[in-house]
């Protein structure tokens, strides 16, 4: 088991140090921990993701679940956060997601272009940014740069980054795909190493090993697995997202692997809000369980 | 039915909502409801939208049919706007146009170069600015970066942002085509999360199935279609459009349709002014006994 | 018959009027036509333009001519600009033309970069600036992006804009090619949508019908498709230029056409250098004659 | 052998030669000779360089390893910079690496994206900033314009610039392959001419010759491949780099044949860290013992 | 033979001016007439063009040459300026060159990333700096834009641009290639056309027709061919570039014929320095010899 970084052995400046407290120890359980609400779905994927529970197609239903559910967080777009974030600002903590697309055109090129800015973020009283970086592309070099920008402005203005760390394209696809264990462990460090404070993963899969360089290429358990990316996120916070709809089992499952590894909270989505409003409620309940026993400094 | 979203509730600064105020209450029926008049065919098609009623294609002949016809505004690009709306100014409201593109060259990268400034918008004294977005299309990215230039922009200068959401691009023509059900609702959903003010879409045709994702693969009224398309929009004004020249009855059924969803308005072109000076009034005062039963605060 | 539209009526601002009356009443007839002698042919076609007449090889005896012939303009680039302007400034208004390229490589994707700013036009004393937009080529979008920065330079500094519409690219060639009605029509809206004070186009060939929209599919005379062209620029003043040396009676009789559609003046380069001095004389004589007869406010 | 070239004659400004002086002559052996530790591996190849010696996934080991081994430097993103350097800052030199990349995508259009600035070096009190220049690709021309930038704020700010060069691209592996004498020769060279004040390369193979320039296509010893390397980089001065952990003979053998051509010191990663804590600093030692034999002013 | 325009008739600013005349009048011969050493080739070819004459690699040895040989002005990239033009700083003049790149990947899409700004040359006391501009080349347009900015710059600090014009591309290779006649003159055009002060191009070859525009597919002597370029250059100095190293004999008869076209210099660099220091001053010798005989104003 890794140890959970604390907050003051990150280099943190102060304005980043002020929001990152606010966002986890003067939010939710309070305990150094975080659970967030992400509701960027409408544009990564259309509101076909509503279909399931067509209340959460309003944000203010999403808005007011945060409040509710105690998050620590809720990430959201610019248009949405303009829109609806006003009803309960100061409430729940913003997470301004900078960057999006939608699932429509082809990904072998994947870019996720900036649609608002650091200083969009300040100016609605936004605790942290929220940029997705896909790994591997051919289009990296973009990437790179696009994230240099937002890193700068952040720091300009003591605003966390939480890198959404994506692995995608042809060559991820060919050696094991974008949740091998391989994939994700890079897809850390390169967050880190690039100047993320905190970093979204997907849960790491050891057994997807079609392709992965040898040293991936052997048996590791699943807690294994998400030890060593959270290692290799070193001092970067890290955020074990939910994916699709899964199993409530096999998702706590995770989320306690997770936090055992060394992750300072989990991000899920669609796993809350595609469900009814009091179901919803349950699992966040369930969520909270879990973080309480992993208290950090 | 949708409860159209009041001008309040939107999260305007005080400068977008003066002049959306102007341009919903102070023009047109002044009801909250709007018609608006586009006149960018003559870039985005060429002189031949004309051919049918030559005297539309002199600009002074349009914008003198806007104030006659009391519309609530009219969308034309710098050009036009510098040369003709001066006669006018103040008796309708200037969209000013600030992209646009002819249709000479293939549609496959399709994106709309900027041409224009919100800043000539404010010159010119315009009470809005207008920008099409193709969603979907391979060069996505590059619009979502113009999109989010002109969106700082009109924020900074209180200016209105109305967003001409077209699906394009190969995807989306394998996904249904562009009138889809579900292409509509997702560019509806996508000017809404990337911060347009009110957003222009086309009435969605859900019979239009051939490889649409599986949610929006059943039946739905054209009602349904376009109750969920409003509900999408959510906080950001709907605006349907016309699109070719159709039936007249066809046409205003679904202005009817189109309302009784929560939309605050529709834009006609080639409907209204590719016909005889009095019949396009006659169709106007058609439109506007539709739109003076959905009064809105 | 259309009525060639006043200065008074145009929307200018005080610079471009001042500048543009300068052009139209101080020099050449000083009737409101306009005659302007075209130098950019070193560039977009290299020496051999010179062979015909190799004293035409000196810009001095080009910017001589100019002045001797009662030109209202001469459009030529920075370089020659800068190096040869000075003997004669004053005496001939400059036209700065800011963009150009060579003809060496395909014109698949034609593309003219811009080679000096409109500052540069205001430091050397120009009148007015020019700038060469390839409509309907698959990088149009790049074309209306540097289109759109001259224009707003232009209107900083007052500077009347004069833009060379050309029709271009494999879908022009493909839609009766870049002389026909239907290109040469829809390229002076171009230009008028997107804010040139002045376009030059060439002569509209109507029979060139293969491929064309079929609005344009019909016996059109060529007087009613130069007609119709300057209709379709509104109130963007026309020059219709000469291309390639043709024979002196067909050359004329067009800009008889032109000039009885409602251009306001002709612009001609290679017809009128490529012979020797004192017949390039002779033929602007006859042209001044023809313009003599179309006075303009 | 060449002669090293002296500080006093590289034609420095006053910044970079005081923070050159305090890299050679206030660190490591202070005797005008360098040992740097570079540290992006993690970027470049991912976690899996970290597997033959877990512990130095950790920053902190590495930083601490570049301390004790009395190293003149570190090379690290900005990244583990900001988390990490604090700890030992202005114990051992800061090299902050401004750009890099992952290995995932293909290397056919290898560019290393810049992710940080000069402003971030100076900010946290780096002695000199680093930057991968890839020598012989097709988009060699924005790596060209990317080191521009960078060389001009490295000049602003007075800190030295270190160039890593690395010749890649089919046009490369036709030519010999990436560490042929020819490549490395040209790449010193680029480097110099392109104003780097420090140069990474590889140790040359002049055996490597299947399609090199015929110049190239002779015996050469290794010793007098380096000799031309350092000849070639003239007043830059030269380190060379270990790359693939080797046999420590082989390896230090290189070591000395580099100094005795006049290289002013060594940069040696995995060969240091992929192994246990005590046999680094054995190892250190030794190439230590090499660099005190070749003291330089 | 064409008259050698003197200064006084260029148009130039009184800065570019007094550079010129410090370049022409206050340094080698004094008389007007101007010999220059290029040493770009090691970044150019690389380190095999130093193969010949090893001494040559040296820029130290090259600088002190052109003081010895009595030359106008060196030409050397930013990297070895910054180096080695201390050392004999006022004592010839510096030409800097502000673009270059290897010759490794393929020259199909040619063009020359700037490296280094005026800004640069005017720090290092740079009485002119050089561009290279690829003609005809399919990325002409972003070549033209580089160009913009260089001379916008060159005209702020009163700098003179000197422009290295070579033809390449495909379309080049099939129109005559690139030391044809029609390629040589059209380059020699291009430079002046957007406004280099001074203009290198190679000896043309009229004898290359194979695909040459009818105009130059003729009979001219080397003689003639020369005075026409000189011509199409108009107020351009030119000065005729060496190339590969070629026999004396030949050299000298097309530097005399150069001269004798109103060339107002030549320009060689390997012809020079690729033998022994004795041998090159010899040849300098006998070209000053030539210089001599044709003074300007």
């Amino acid at each position: 088991m890794t140890i959970r970084p604390r907050l003051g052995e990150l280099g943190l400046s102060t304005g980043k140090k002020a929001r990152l407290h606010r966002i986890l120890h003067g939010h939710g359980l309070g305990n150094g921990t975080a659970l967030f609400l992400p509701y960027d779905q409408g544009l990564e994927h259309g509101p076909r993701d509503f279909f399931a529970n067509p209340a959460a197609s309003d944000p203010r239903y999403i808005v007011k679940l945060a409040t509710e559910g105690g998050f620590n967080g809720i990430a959201i777009q610019i248009g949405l956060a303009e829109k609806f974030y006003w009803d309960y600002a100061g409430e729940v903590p913003l997470v301004l997601k900078l960057n999006g697309k939608t699932e429509i055109p082809s990904d072998a090129q994947a870019l996720s272009p900036v649609n608002a800015s650091v200083a969009d973020a300040v100016r609605l009283g936004a605790d942290a940014v929220g940029y997705t970086l896909y790994v591997g592309t051919p289009v990296q070099d973009r990437d790179f740069e696009q994230l240099k920008s937002v890193r700068q402005d952040a720091h300009r203005y003591g605003m966390p980054l939480v890198v959404w760390a994506y692995p995608r394209g042809a060559a991820i696809d060919a050696k094991g795909g974008k949740d091998s264990f391989y994939a994700v462990d890079y897809a850390a460090r390169t967050a880190s190493e690039l100047g993320a404070d905190v970093v979204k993963v997907n849960f790491p899969h050891p057994e997807r090993r079609a392709g992965v360089p040898k040293e991936y290429d052997a048996e590791f358990s699943g807690q294994q697995a998400v030890d060593a990316v959270v290692r290799s996120a070193n001092r970067t916070l890290v955020l074990i997202s939910g994916g699709e709809k899964a199993g409530d089992e096999v998702m706590l499952e995770k989320a306690r692997e997770s936090m055992e590894a060394g992750a300072t909270g989990i991000i899920f989505g669609r796993n809350v809000w595609q469900r009814a409003h009091d179901d919803s409620l349950r699992l966040v309940a369930q969520l909270r369980e879990i973080l309480s026993k992993y208290p950090s400094g």
